[in-house]
């Protein structure tokens, strides 16, 4: 990168989509990033400042000065906007608050009392409507007399004299009406309508599912507030999703960027991993019940990983089939118990075919090595075959229970279903195949 | 659902949206599935075939005439028409596209030769373009005459005499201009192209990084050939977040449907099982080298799980965010050793806390049940300690490289490398813990 020509450098950038202007910038050691921030000043686009990360933002704009701040925030929409502001300090919030004119300022103002997640604070305040009666005439000269518009829209938004929305026009239809059509011969009226305090993973719901491009932002007296369009509804997927993936993993979505610094990733990964020492620490106390046994039959120390993994590895299967479901609401109240059903069968096929191949195999095994008096190969087979049954089954109970259960009290399926999961297949595990052979190989 | 009075169900049906009559279909069990399609006929919106999940459409699809399913698709856009046939056998196939007119036969044939999953087989080739030196209204009055035009669109494509995009005017942004505009002083030539052979999740990423509502799709001579729309883009989004999510959990996209039958979903789950079982016979085998060791200090059979479980959730943790980071390419070839060295450093100071905890707690615990000579809790307690560092660390550097190595190979990384981070973790781990006390403990 040039360092010395700062001229050279404006120029370069000068020609940079905002999007590509930010992912520079992210990828950029902090010293240089700040450093590039500098030489640009105000030639640095607005729009660059909604695209960036959320860390990466935050310490941007925690260095630059509020004066800019603000400029910057005048030209945004209000969904960009609030990005922007949300995370800074009270005090320097206020300050930049100030800066705006008084339009810019309450429609920002009110963009922030939404709450955070909520199509409010997601919607962009400027829209286009124009009462049921208009023409598409008197609205074309509408729009070429300019004013306060918002810069992009795909539909007009039709309502009565109350601001209720009685529906819209897609602006492809608008134009291939011949001027004195009205408004209420072109809109469809079964118009999606979010209202304002949805939570922004329903809205994304309904955007995919009906195919939305944007949709009105309405109150609790179907008044229109605002509009929500596509490309914000893309991000919530992405993240939603993403959220769920790195639930999964036990990962905090936060400390995800990789502009996350080490101790803080050190230390919301260290929670997690406490947490799964829990599990870890109960299934040692199972074993330990058992240490007279496996003090007389090695063996057992030797296979009882592979039942603890595999069932391990096929409650995570359901579990990740049944959050990924939740998400989508493929499973819902109506067919969790055939849902469980085919998890049982699925638990019950795999169980045997697995109990079969582990059982015979480790049987020759334990023969071969001379383990034990003669025919105790077969007693072992036998045991580790039915306790890979018992593990397969409990495992894909558990699978699906687990994060059915949690959604029906309100939590997140995908945070805390895995540790539930395994410390069930681990317990299980380690109990049936050491429980039997205390009873059938040592007893 | 009334069975007996088929006209109340028609009426019942009409008033459902297109994606709401296919939530429904989805949700019937497969008997009255059909017999409301029967019942349905005609009447069935030929866009609720287009929203089907794609199972649920090809039965679907099976059980109707021919003839009806053309009609369905010569109502539909080619994007919608291709998903419809794409599945159907070719002698069906071949049907159906004979039914149509030429025009859309042609269409849709063309559709279905570009490869599965790219921009070409996505788009719509039905666009609105026009050249660059017409006027705001000449465009306008071509619209309102009517001829063949897609259904909706968001930007007029300007092109040269060659079909060539030069750039595109979005349709607000047009409304505002007076009618003598020329579409020359209106379009911003900074436009996304689309190539028609790139790869479905290349064109999300463009749609997602520039806030894309649509884009043009052009062949490589930059020749206008298609449409490609933003609902169709969250779809894509939604699928390869959904594959990454799925494939860490070991499942098949393909079986994580609720209408897969439970033979399908027990084959595809039994693979993957298969594979992870020769990293548990792996890690036995590591095992099995210590038995004596074992047979000698029973305290480490129930310890080892520990040790195991914390390497692989460590792991788990660092291939999830490698994953993702991969695939929001936030993860390149430029930052790579730098994130190498985050990995790193967060595995040893987290290592070096677990190292603590565990073997002080085990040391005790030894002591207290008195296993072992007077001492020997404080090696065991070592030798715990020890394990975990390098169990840990061994969980970071997998996490990431192996992700990092496939991912440069061509594989996925979100596929293959969950069974190749816990062969690793399960191996060292056992060999550290196991090894470490055969030398220091027994000796």
């Amino acid at each position: 990168l040039l360092d010395e020509d700062n001229e050279k450098t404006r120029g370069l950038c000068e020609e940079l989509r905002p999007a590509d202007m930010a992912d520079l910038l992210e990828q950029l050691p902090e010293g240089r990033r700040y450093h590039l921030v500098e030489v640009l000043g105000p030639q640095l686009a607005p729009e660059t400042l909604a695209e960036l990360a959320e860390e990466v933002r935050d310490e941007i704009i925690e260095a630059m000065p509020n004066a800019q701040i603000a400029e910057a925030v005048a030209e945004l929409d209000t969904d960009e906007a609030a990005f922007v502001v949300q995370d800074m300090d009270d005090a320097d919030r206020e300050e930049v608050l100030a800066a705006l004119d008084l339009a810019d300022r309450l429609a920002l103002q009110a963009s922030l009392d939404y709450p955070d997640e909520s199509a409010g604070r997601l919607m962009q305040r400027e829209v286009f409507a124009a009462p049921s009666f208009s023409t598409v005439g008197q609205i074309i000269d509408r729009l070429r007399s300019g004013g306060r518009l918002p810069d992009l829209f795909y539909e007009v938004f039709v309502v009565d004299p109350g601001y209720k929305v009685l529906g819209s026009v897609p602006l492809s239809r608008f134009l291939k009406a011949p001027r004195d059509t009205r408004l209420t011969d072109l809109m469809a009226d079964d118009l999606v309508r979010v209202p304002v305090l949805m939570d922004q993973e329903e809205v994304a719901y309904l955007f995919e599912k009906y195919n939305l491009i944007s949709a009105p932002v309405v109150d609790e007296s179907d008044r229109l507030v605002g509009m929500m369009t596509v490309d914000d509804v893309v991000e919530v997927v992405r993240t939603e999703a993403d959220e769920d993936l790195l639930a999964l993993g036990g990962v905090d979505r936060e400390e995800s960027g990789l502009s996350v610094p080490v101790p803080k990733i050190a230390r919301s990964r260290f929670i997690w991993l406490a947490v799964n020492l829990g599990t870890a620490i109960l299934a040692s106390f199972v074993i330990s019940f058992f240490d007279a046994t496996i003090e007389q039959v090695v063996a057992l120390a030797v296979l009882m990983p592979i039942v603890a993994s595999m069932g391990g590895n096929a409650g995570t299967q359901t579990l990740t089939v049944a959050v990924r479901n939740l998400a989508t609401r493929d499973l819902t109240g109506a067919n969790t118990f055939r849902v469980v059903g085919r998890e049982t069968a699925v638990s019950l096929i795999n169980g045997a075919a697995f109990a079969v191949l582990l059982g015979v195999t480790a049987g020759i095994w334990y023969e071969a090595i001379g383990g034990g008096g003669p025919g105790e190969g077969v007693i072992l087979g036998a045991v580790l075959a039915a306790a890979m049954v018992v593990t397969m089954l409990s495992a894909g109970l558990a699978g699906i229970l687990v994060p059915v259960t949690l959604q029906r009290f309100g939590a997140d399926p995908a945070v805390s279903s895995a540790v539930f999961v395994t410390t069930v297949t681990d317990v299980v595990g380690f109990f049936a195949f050491l429980g039997l052979a205390a009873i059938f190989l040592v007893g």
